[in-house]
């Protein structure tokens, strides 16, 4: 990671405000910053911006990057997209996630009556339970393919697979492939080196792929990449037309892997109070995995970036426990002292809590329900 | 781990029980079995069983252990404790954690109105905040010393250290040492060979520092051990009082570790569908960290454990994503089929669902809340 300066490490709580711990507060004026910038690199390479709201599964973060010029939102699971389109009003939803199973096309069909929702599939088998639930109630799903460009999760593979996937369901009554969309996690993972050749290889395999479907005659308008760590190279290929980044709406420390970012882009810390110091060497604090969620980090040794105290380390967690592991003479560790904790991978951080404490100039001003906790269906 | 034979392999719901994935069941006969003879345990060694809650967050699994002869509860937050109290009318509870901070000791104080409450400490700081909170409020409260005995977390080293402790708690007013405690997380972690004699040593430490603390003429009546890992081994110790296990009513991967259990005897499992089969030897379940939660596996590779499939393996998992590594010809993994996962680490996978589905003879016949659930404060 970029070693960073110390103007980065400032804390976001001012010492004097009385925060019960642990808890997850965002700063508003970095959260703003974060949505603009973003919005704007859309508009400067000319894509559409469809924010992944699986990070802040928040109503009211929903609406302000609805309101800096976002088309609409990426989730990953019905649960989420009922919350956001009842409770944020967002009109256009994509699931970037396959609907399997008869409870998830009720549910749907339910929701197409609310919101214009578009689903991603990556096998026949799923897409024919869409097409048959459509025909029978008279309804038109408009789909994305979802694309393996060499993330080697879930998706069809680009090229040749991608395609014979396409013209299957362009045959499918009641379902319209309209789009294709990768998640280049693959990129995001890769070495800080490598990270834009293989963003531009992803985006262009997935190019590539939507025009050979357009030559069966298939209409594909939509050509959508994914991801925060890649954001700033895939949207650039020449033939993209929409991004969907999550993260960067607060960053975590898999920024620093990138040496984009720093600390003072991460708006979303947890607050921790020192509970113990059993060892001079050794400090435990009240966050554990069940508040910053036990995602390893790419970037660094450790469970979380301890802001202010670079040479500390997170060694171990437990679920209520986090120790920390001090350099000789470290201050501000005395039990009962506080910390801001930048968690290693913020979106299951987020899904820990039903919360988030809004802070503007170090004081708590508002509560934000995180009402797209825990919607894993 | 053991190697489990056929008959262990049992899923729990029925293959024609309907159930929206990705969900937590819990088979009631196996709950019911894993508490019984913990209780029975813990009567054949005359020691005391007070559960941690911390592994079922769950008001109606809290009566069902007192209902078989549980003394009291185990909590690790004050929030789990108000639940408890509130909602399963518990009258003793012990928060094993050091209480730091005003809003909480408010809250504790109001508490100890509703029940008996016994506190962790291990350093004099946190000690002389409860000292003067009850002094204030003319209250005395209950404390056990939390003594380190190799886990290397929190506590004051047993011995000389721990000792000092308990002292000076003894002088103080508005609190008084009744008892002393441990977690011997460490032996659980050891080698299955290596457990035994962790877990003894361990034991025979906390015994001796309670003799110890009593020469000083402080009356220390309870002698208090936890984990399941070690739950066969540290309450044999003679002079041991009290044993804190939490995991034993469910059961996770953790204990196949030690060969002592199978799936047969872990009562809460993850049912998951599977949504993609991108590759022959490649599927995607709908249970990710989200689902299962990230914790490593202490017996075996990957994120979980596939009831009725040992040769597969969950290599990888995102936040929605499980991606299962198949031996050749596997069956079971067809878009659209349905598995049972045993987490690595119930409790954390616990605290990311809000409800457990309760099965009876393969069919689903409550829904049981999991009302403590994400009470990190």
């Amino acid at each position: 990671m970029a070693a960073p300066t110390m103007t980065e490490e400032r804390t976001i709580v001012a010492p004097e405000e009385t925060v019960d711990t642990p808890a997850m507060v965002v700063d508003e004026a970095i959260l703003q910053r974060n949505i603009a910038e973003m919005q704007a690199f859309a508009a400067g390479v000319g894509v559409a911006l469809r924010p992944h709201a699986k990070t802040h599964k928040t109503p009211r973060i929903a609406r302000l990057q609805l309101a800096a010029g976002a088309v609409g939102l990426t989730c990953a699971k019905l649960g989420e997209a009922e919350v956001f389109v009842d409770e944020a009003g967002v009109a256009d939803v994509l699931l970037a996630y396959p609907l399997v199973g008869e409870p998830k096309l009720r549910r749907l069909l339910a929701l197409m009556e609310r919101a214009h929702v578009t689903v991603a599939v990556d096998t026949v088998a799923a897409a024919s339970r869409l097409s048959e639930a459509m025909t029978a109630n008279g309804r038109v799903l408009d789909l994305y393919v979802e694309v393996n460009t060499g993330q080697d999760r879930a998706g069809a593979r680009h090229g040749v697979e991608a395609v014979a996937l396409a013209r299957e369901l362009a045959q499918m009554p009641g379902v319209r492939p309209v789009g294709v969309m990768t998640h280049e996690g693959h990129a995001g993972a890769s070495s800080p080196g490598a990270i834009a050749e293989t963003a531009h290889a992803a985006g262009r395999a997935l190019v590539a792929t939507a025009e050979a479907i357009r030559a069966e005659g298939i209409p594909i308008r939509t050509v959508s990449v994914g991801s925060t760590p890649s954001s700033p190279y895939t949207p650039t290929i020449p033939g993209v037309t929409e991004m969907r980044p999550g993260t960067y709406v607060f960053n975590d420390n898999t920024g620093f892997r990138h040496g984009r970012i720093g600390p003072d882009r991460c708006a979303a810390r947890v607050v921790a109070t020192v509970v113990s110091r059993p060892a001079p060497d050794r400090a435990i604090v009240d966050a554990g995995s069940k508040a910053l969620a036990y995602d390893p980090s790419p970037s660094h040794a450790g469970h979380g970036y301890v802001v202010g105290h670079p040479a500390a380390t997170i060694a171990r967690i437990s679920e209520e426990h986090g120790v920390v592991v001090l350099p000789e003479g470290e201050a501000g560790f005395a039990v009962g002292d506080r910390v801001e904790i930048i968690p290693n991978h913020v979106c299951p951080a987020v899904n820990l809590t039903d919360e988030l404490l809004v802070v503007r100039d170090g004081r708590v001003v508002e509560t934000w329900r995180v009402a797209a906790r825990g919607k894993v269906r």
